[in-house]
């Protein structure tokens, strides 16, 4: 077991309750050993409060448990499907955060209406397709990652970390399981925002290819200039 | 009395306070005792605060008083009536939390818009019909009860542990007093989600049955696969 | 200076900060002394936080200060109109809590959506007409009074403690300052609960007489039944 | 270095994240040493938790930092600019609060709704033209500062002293750094009454100029009554 990335996965657990993005336990987060091929994620259904490292579980990318003696996640086969699909990522959270559940619910593209969402999203975040019954009924959370990568065809995952599962709720990602939380937690914010732009005026269009470059490549990328150096 | 669903009844009516799930003394919770048939429930305009075991009242099926010193909830036939008509259950929850009681109020049946509501909900969660003034003018409480289980003449109770009154506020119930607190916050973190889905998009469908078929049953009953066994 | 009713008044004022009924000093709550006919009020402009009985300002019905050293509340001779008018009533309420305040502003009657609202208002919540450009620029203060008063022509102030001043926010009272910010507080939920209620159908009406009519009289009046004797 | 400058500038920053009125790092707040003519700015990206009035990063009115190791605010040249034309301020505050920051992405002024508005801002707080691809492109920064200058020109920025940029956010200010913070946490209350204000009255319009005038001159200006003289 690697325990550096145990701890990270179990801490990226916690953070989900300390900032609000979970009730009861609906919520997880995973981090990737990916030197050996190893995904560390919550045990399923277990409360935020009780984690200990030593609780996460290990499993192969094939899905087999290799570390742990709990049962993992019941969306760890949407992780793996990330994991495998998105190489360049180390960490995956889900949420039933309630914004951005709500666009999830609304099966809508969640619209790049202002800058805080320009400095995370580099445009709109996109929904998937709704599922077949056919894609239900067999190997479900296996093809709710297999949607997610076919809506990302000619998305790139490190500049749009985040997604929206139709009739769902949201998995967010990032270079670390931190990260990941750290997403999951602006699209929530950036989501209520955007209710509160449309309920204001119901035809607001998203903000400019130019302020959305501006703003996304302001923070990322070569040519960053915020924060310290 | 039985001291062990007395306090069981006293915890998850302080329970109700902690999830913010009432305001001033706008709820109550009972349980029932199936062996001696007695329920036992909240007094009525007590404060959570305030409240020990000892305070619960203890009623038969009549509604007459046989333990404690105090005044039943005013809500009492209307509880005694989910149990005389809904056997399984063992306890009962009423609270006026804010979202559930917007859909009642609006006399609107709650959709189930997303799979936070199927993990615990069997479909929508039904409105009561408008009362009358023939139902409201004599044995109102009573007939409160009754309303709710004529509206639940083809629905599974266990499947379906909500209803909400029309008018009024939602109704919650399961195998025990604790599970009807948790079914009354989850209840009402769906009718917040759904308030939000009906902004975003006011023509949105409930979820397929394929989709409400699956998240159900992936927690409920024999081929159930979330959490630890 | 009457030191029980000085401190009723700063307790109830402290009141409005927790039950989270203003920003900054946006809000303050006076009591009368019947017998000598004077009004304790919270002084201008002063943090709830920095409040004694001692700071309390008394005013007699012409709104002299009679006792106290500082300048009692900009909105004393709207509070003096009130006692003046509603001979019954011990204690008055201002306060901009935001759902209360939304309604005011959109000059609409707060519709009985629910049993919540009938458990304590008799009817839906008036809103006064918009003042005129006379009425403003002399003597405002004191025709905000008159303009609350002129609404209440044909309704007891003690069935509804409360009313909304069009562009403006709610004031509510009652035999005591603690029960006007009690009703304060319900108004302010009743408020919120009926911006949601309309969000999910824009036509929804009030609820039926014979509703309304159980709900307040079981709560009030010789025939209530409500909460312990 | 001015350390009660920088000190008062480092606990006005402190209490946006107090306030509620920042996520993150998403805002800032600078103040004026007119004597010197050296505003001093929170650092890039920290945050406030960690925030001491050593790390305030003085610059000189072109922009060059004077006093301080860290990187200033990427938004500084907004701020400076704003200084520069408004000459009687001392304190400029930026956050991405949600309210505020939906009237801003919907690009519409906030309209003055009711008294509490009025009491602070005199009349409806404008929103910024939307940005042209060659003010984004180059001295985005800067520019920002500009066209709410250019909204400004027939303003008194003390009697508003809040604007909204389009697509972005607000800015706020005063004659000091707390004073700007207290005008943001009041934009975003009046924001916030607002939204809920049109969702009950899609054509409710701005309160009249004799009702605004009553509301902003009993606060401000010679004939200002409120508060402890």
């Amino acid at each position: 077991m690697n325990k550096q990335i145990a701890t990270d996965v179990c801490q990226a657990n916690i953070e989900l309750q300390k900032q609000k993005l979970v009730t009861f336990s609906w919520g997880n987060v995973s981090g990737l050993d990916a030197d050996e091929k190893i995904m560390y994620i919550k045990p399923s259904g277990v409360p935020y409060d009780e984690l200990t490292p030593e609780m996460m579980v290990g499993v192969n990318m094939d899905g087999d448990v290799v570390y742990g003696k709990l049962k993992p996640s019941s969306d760890t086969p949407t992780h793996l499907e990330l994991y495998r699909s998105f190489e360049v990522i180390g960490g995956v959270c889900h949420t039933h955060s309630p914004y951005a559940t709500m666009w999830a619910q609304a099966c809508k593209d969640l619209p790049c209406f202002g800058t805080t969402h320009a400095d995370y999203f580099y445009g709109n975040v996109p929904v998937t397709p709704v599922m077949t019954s056919e894609e239900i009924k067999s190997d479900y959370e296996l093809n709710t990652g297999k949607v997610i990568v076919q809506r990302f065809e000619k998305i790139d995952p490190l500049e749009m970390p985040a997604v929206l599962v139709a009739n769902h709720a949201p998995f967010t990602w990032g270079l670390t399981p931190q990260k990941a939380v750290e997403n999951a937690a602006v699209l929530e914010q950036c989501a209520f925002m955007a209710s509160g732009t449309i309920s204001i005026d119901s035809n607001q269009k998203a903000i400019s290819q130019s302020l959305l470059d501006k703003h996304y490549l302001r923070k990322h990328g070569k040519s960053a200039y915020y924060g310290q150096s």
